[in-house]
């Protein structure tokens, strides 16, 4: 069996020396890969754990292969490659959804916009009439900075377009949701990315010791759990065992 | 002596999850802090060291007390209570010059400015209209956004302000230029905010290996150094010793 693991965060450059990133340390990530090496299964034959330079990596181990991927365009190619060529994958990586387009000003946008009609400012808000000229790093002596932010592609909806035997593990963050919510969008992005099993969670209840999770299959077998450690244990199960989410993991419930 | 040392990068956050950071991992911070350590002066008393908390930190040492700081607004608070109480600063984090004001996105600016006069525009650019409400994480199934960054305090400004007498080492970090532009950025930088000393740098020359840089005094006495330990060995041999950048330093030039 071979494994992708994908964690910690994508960052998308503003200049070249700013750039967006969000609050993911890997470290999630880490703890699955370790986890699922400490069973010690003979199917277990490698895994390939994509993540950020800064991000927390698992204890070296020769199934362990490491790769650094900074953008989302970054880990875009990496899975690109690599996702044909394995049995499972736990896509537990903060992707940016948005990278920077360009870079202007409320002076530059004042001028540009005054007095345009709706369809005019549409399309001066896509041109390069509005863009402050700039590879390098930006001055910091601007009254103000307007940065435009586009979509980035949804690697997860990829997956399974590139193997669609693989078996798909993905995660969704939410902020200050109720629980019923939690779940209803999470099994959502699982019907629509075809995942096999989504971790759904809420990051204003993640704190240093607990990171309740629910873990939903496409049955719609949920299990609820509270910390890091359950949440790494019930994936490698699920992988390592019998790729299905049996009442028996009830024992992770709160 | 006391001495204050910021190290590693702030970061700002755009809404719970994403934030706005920069490319300083703190390593020449702690490598200066390391090396004042090393030197084993009696009269070193004390470091504050002030840094995010993803930043390299010195090895644990009695005399060094860390300090975590993510914001911006974070190191204000800091050192607008330490540094009246302290004899140096060596000012090494890279402070973001931009904070986020808020989110707005094409479709909301379209509908907003469409029609409207330069001074209408100016004034509404600045106001809650072209505002996405989000205070938590903002959706990722916008087709834009657009975020308005407005700068932050220049806190290298308010050192001597806060305490005249300090001594006040800066840093000046640009991109892609020549040495001749460089020194004169980082002199004139260096009258401004009445620096005693200052070190300019190139991100584009910057490698895990070498990291050039000029250390310019107020009296224009310039030292080229070619790394991060130069850089450290320079500054705290300027502290500790004599505060002047003699001629006997040119042993450190390329």
């Amino acid at each position: 069996m071979k494994i992708i693991i994908t964690s910690g965060g994508t960052s998308e450059p503003v200049d070249n020396v700013r750039k967006i990133t969000n609050r993911s340390s890997g470290l999630l990530g880490s703890m699955i890969a370790n986890e699922l090496v400490a069973k010690n299964d003979e199917n277990l034959e490698k895994i390939y754990y994509i993540s950020n330079k800064n991000a927390k990596k698992p204890y070296k181990n020769d199934k362990i292969k490491e790769i650094i991927a900074e953008s989302t365009e970054d880990v875009y190619n990496a899975l690109e490659n690599l996702v044909p060529k394995c049995d499972a994958i736990i896509h537990a990586m903060a992707i940016s959804d948005y990278k920077v387009d360009y870079v202007s000003s409320s002076q530059l946008l004042t001028q540009r916009l005054a007095g345009k009609s709706k369809n005019e400012i549409e399309k001066l808000l896509i041109s390069n009439d509005v863009k402050i000229a700039n590879n390098d790093k930006i001055s910091s002596y601007n009254d103000d900075l307007f940065i435009r932010l586009v979509p980035t592609p949804k690697i997860i909806s990829k997956i399974k377009e590139w193997n669609k035997s693989i078996l798909l593990i993905g995660f969704k963050l939410l902020s200050n949701v109720r629980e019923e919510k939690l779940a209803d969008v999470a099994t959502n992005l699982l019907r629509k990315t075809n995942c096999d099993l989504i971790v759904a969670n809420d990051i204003t209840k993640i704190t240093k010791e607990r990171h309740p999770a629910l873990i939903i299959d496409k049955n719609s077998n949920v299990v609820k759990v509270n910390t890091k450690d359950y949440i790494a244990k019930v994936i490698s199960q699920y992988l390592l065992d019998n790729s299905e989410l049996s009442p028996t993991y009830k024992y992770y419930s709160v």
